[in-house]
């Protein structure tokens, strides 16, 4: 048994916790949509379709902004081909997933589905083989309340109230060879900023995301942030950042992932900070965390990949990745990063939501569930609100390739003005020992005495348990037996494992 | 009060004086067409709802080519939501001035009333938010005369004979972000070449307007004229010029404005024959001179700006600058800088025509009146035909912080061989003297003797005298005794004044 | 007399011969669709309105596959204009030949007249004034089986199977200044690059053609190929080729056009090589050699150009050039070039096929008959199939200005396994003297004897001999009398001759 020595720093507040760290990815991608929030002819469809035993477990997730409608999908979405009566809607080929989109769930029904689970809809408009114009387009069709043509068809199609959507992506993902209209950091940057630049014309309000790098490993990443927003600094408010991760064979390095995640968010402020110097401007711009997850993207490169000319299906059993004890600890490190950068990632978006390498799983006319992943990630929307907080870990570490020594424990922490509750997040990294985690709480100044304390733990005895349709509640968060010594509170966390510790003075 | 020594010399000819030099400008933007040229339910309206008392006062003021439709609005422009049944037009927000076109007036109402006012169309195509493709099938609709589907829908919207319009511009003030679409002059200078080159495989003979800088003021001015035309010199007949002046409390260097505009002239004509020189090309690119007038643009900025997502109202009060005195002395000593530069600068536009930043002005259901520019243009046009004629100006001088000495005196004059007219343009820049103007026409070689001799007078006790719907005739021309002596003609100005001077020999 | 001495390398084979080689052309241009394949008033039309004479000319004369529909026209093609009930379909000026184009024959008839005649369609899409989203809606109209909206409409209208067109030209030209949306080799390398990545995720089996030089005296030739293939060399698999030559009075000159195709061809596949090198690929980039022939373009610039922006006639004869015998020895002399480098050109198509600078010409209402190119075309393309086959040429030469000394015959041959053919193709380019070509085919190791051998021969005593309306048989192949020598064969070819010897062992 390692021990690891944690000291909330109430003293060094990171900054705010904006809701939308919290948000999530649903793209018209496999069984993420169709056969997944959708489902008309199951039991528990409402009367528009909608599971409703997928809306419940949403909820529970507690998602607040969704991004949609891609994704790589969206580079060849053309959004009015989703809304109008369905009957009308074209059926179209869509070349990133190699599948058929049908249309039958359109900007309409998804926004209305948000509204029942209580989400904000994030939008992405189309700059791979689109432009400017169609973006303008989109724009206006969801958000004018009245007086266009256009504010009109909505209307007509049956909102009356505009969407009002606040956050949109300008494209996605243009720096990937994979990516409808890939094109240069400059290219890119320049059509990036003559949109935002329009949209802002109609409401100077709206929140702008510029593409970032799809992941760390790409070979622009870096120059690409510098050169796009060279560009466009002064029309957007956020760069995207992009990562997931998997277990390629080294467990240890697996369960480094988040300082891969901080570096990452580091570059890229950096980067962007370097551009506002230059440009002397006032403003920050922020991180848009919008696609992390696990995600193990080897197996779908060789082995879901639908390949062949004529065999375009529609919401094929794509990206399912199956969770394990393993991904949900490293997922929880994952948000532990995130709260970590609270300050300057102030909107992120767990890809996906629901089926598609997602916390939940559905099956067709059968029962949802939560996958490992579903508890870290409701666990710190439900109870890290407020404040993002500091926690100084003092513990052993453990060799790794690309990071030299890897701290055993990760940790941060969160308070809650509204509730007067803080909640910690640590991870054990350790492949074998518990470790006891002594966490000081001597800023609580006396108050925690009377405090309510509780804990929850991931955490397994076999490392790669999952939740199937076969066994949906094989993993779930158990509790976990929290001592009291003087202002500390001391935890036994066993390996491979995420807790949560909260309490409430 | 100072005297001025004006020697007319014929032997300096500038160069024919373009009928074009005399255009102006239709934007659709607040009650220019609205409420403006166009108002079915007013008393004068006619069949067609055009108001019978602007019209008038349209053919008093004497433009040449109207240009159409933007100005800005043209970066949002999609032609063909403006032709067709009107009931099947669509209503369109605009972006640029925050406001609803409602398409009521378009491309064929506009030709008409151009017809029925007997100016010439000129028009602007959109390279802000479309490109080559849209300009050609404008192109085809408007000029072709029969045989094609464009053609034929022409005709079935009413129109027999082809528009031909000969002048076009490839979109507006590119370089400016506050441009749909804005982007750089090396992009710019492509999209212009290339949608020049396709326009000229229609009719090599159309007359192509390029963009320059939207005033000589930008940070890329200079740069970006040599950048476009290395591009498109070829291919364009016209690189654009606009300039705008307003007194910002300086009234005496709002006076020498004319020093500011002959500069920029000198400055663009420099860069195109740069461009030719390197490219070793014979033919030579003029200026057209497409948007200037006085604006109090900070005015714009400051009150009149439209703001709000959902407030884009339809045909606003906007930019209805009321001219003063002043503002008319500086506007005719303008038209002299022009004059001066007949050589180059063949094609020019008042922007804009009615209640826009405009000589003429409308009262919804109530009278059309003259602002106080319009008297210049309107003897300008009607009197400096011909050819121009260099003046040279020997007078006092007063110190500018930008321009050193200005001339207290500025002068122009022209020789309309057909009507066997001399006409002469000075403005005396003073502020407080009146200023003896000794007009040396000895040139004309004992022909005064007989002459007609008449002048006009643009001045005010109070230089700060405006036209309102209250008093519409508060300021008007008046005439001016003008004494002989031998060879001479002698006139007493007085302060901040614009004179007109003709000799009928 | 001269002496040429040939010798058949059988050691030293080329290359195998791609059935591409014997491609052609049909642009919608002057009479080449119109009055060309395609005349339903005609005695011989079939149901569809085809020409049955000109059907069995082609086949006759033996073309694989036809690129189609341009040429300049595709950059203002919008292939949705030539699908759906003929009656919807547009009218449309063509500015690339200044006509106008009715659509009554479009994709679907084309397809259906290339299946009569046993050709494979090979289609380009329009990178001048559109873009990657319309190349892919064509792709998927043409190619998706079904599912789609798209692929029903082109069941709708009538074609049930997909078209299957594995060969597409990403734009035509594109270095031309002439063509409509003309751009830089870094601008078009882009768009290629962007375009072919597209069009590969619907199909990565597709073969597609990048723009190479219009013609190896471009002011950008060698530069474009390295720019273009820079951006676009992973996602193409052809850079093309396009050249055509003409007598400008120096016929010796003309006579020595082959050199010129060779070192083209020579320059554009080291280009090729040397970008594969710099990325370090695997993958060969090939010519397709996809506009090639004998074009008098002098006279179409001087004579045949329309002109008039309302003269925009439909089918007009234009570029109707009429072959003379030294024409067709010349175009057989390219041909004999092309097959030199089968190893990598392999693809080439004859510009054009009917009417238009074509191997047949048609009459409204009469007939149809061969130029004098026909018969080399038809003759090679019968015959020289297999593997290419080195021939060296001991002979004397002439002197030229721009290749030094040109060697008075030029050869190749081909071995076809199958059929157990050797043939070998030989121009005399004497202007004045018969040669006698010695043919060493020792390598056939005594299978000479008994062997059936063959020879034509195109010469006339009047090398401008040509086949018209009036004459349309006048020049036609000829036997040739071949004498054995042992393991030799020789033949006294006239001078101007081009030249086929069959050997059947």
């Amino acid at each position: 048994m390692t021990i690891a020595h944690l000291t909330l720093r109430t003293d060094k507040p990171i900054g705010a916790i904006s809701p939308r760290l919290y948000g999530s990815f649903v793209e018209h991608l496999g069984r993420s949509v169709y056969d997944g929030i959708y489902e008309p002819s199951h039991p528990l469809a409402d009367e528009n379709g909608f599971r409703k035993d997928v809306m419940e477990l949403v909820r529970e997730l507690g998602v607040s902004a969704i991004r949609y409608p891609g994704g790589n999908f969206v580079s060849g979405y053309r959004w009015e081909d989703s809304v109008g009566p369905r009957e009308s809607r074209p059926r179209r080929i869509d070349l990133a997933w190699h599948s058929t989109e049908t249309n039958e769930v359109g900007l309409h029904e998804f926004a209305a589905w948000l509204d029942a689970v209580g989400s904000e809809l994030m939008l992405a408009v189309n700059l791979g083989t689109r432009g400017t114009l169609e973006a303008l387009q989109l724009l206006e069709y969801a958000n004018l309340r009245t007086g266009s043509t256009l504010a009109e068809q909505r209307i007509a199609n049956g909102r009356t109230e505009p969407f009002g959507v606040r956050m949109w992506c300008l494209g996605n993902e243009m720096d990937g060879p994979w990516q409808l209209g890939h094109r240069s950091a400059d290219d890119y940057g320049k059509l990036a900023a003559q949109t935002a630049s329009a949209m802002k014309q109609f409401d100077p309000d709206l929140e702008l995301v510029a593409c970032g790098s799809s992941s760390s490993s790409m070979p622009t990443f870096g120059e690409w942030e510098r050169v796009v927003l060279t560009h466009a600094y002064d029309s957007v408010d956020y760069i995207s950042c992009h990562a997931y991760y998997e277990d390629l064979g080294d467990r240890a390095a697996f369960l480094a992932s988040g300082l891969d995640m901080d570096h990452f968010i580091r570059s890229v402020t950096a980067a962007a900070d370097e551009v506002k110097a230059s440009l002397g401007s006032d403003k920050t711009v922020d991180v848009s965390f919008d696609e992390w997850n696990i995600w193990y993207n080897t197996r779908f490169e060789n082995v879901d990949k639908i390949r062949g000319n004529q065999n375009w299906p529609q919401a094929p059993r794509l990206l399912e990745d199956v969770y394990t004890v393993t991904d949900a600890v490293v997922f929880g490190s994952l948000l532990i990063t995130l709260l970590r950068h609270a300050d300057r990632v102030t909107s992120a978006s767990l890809a996906q939501l629901v089926n598609v390498i997602a916390p939940i799983m559905t099956e067709p006319g059968g029962p949802a569930w939560r996958q490992t992943t579903f508890f870290p990630f409701a666990a710190t929307s439900a109870h890290a609100r407020g404040t993002a907080i500091e926690v100084d870990v003092r513990c052993g570490t453990y060799p790794d390739a690309r990071f030299g020594e890897v701290p055993l424990v990760d940790a941060v922490a969160a308070h809650d003005d509204a509730a007067g509750r803080y909640a910690l997040y640590a991870v054990n990294r350790s492949l074998e020992e518990p470790t006891e985690l002594r966490i000081d709480l001597s800023v609580l100044d006396g108050r925690l005495d009377g405090a309510r304390v509780t804990a929850h733990v991931l955490a397994d005895d076999d490392p790669l348990a999952v939740n199937t349709l076969a066994q949906p509640e094989r993993v779930v968060l158990r509790d976990l037996e929290v001592a009291r010594e003087g202002s500390a509170l001391v935890l036994t966390v066993p390996p491979i494992a995420w807790v949560e510790l909260l309490v409430e003075p």
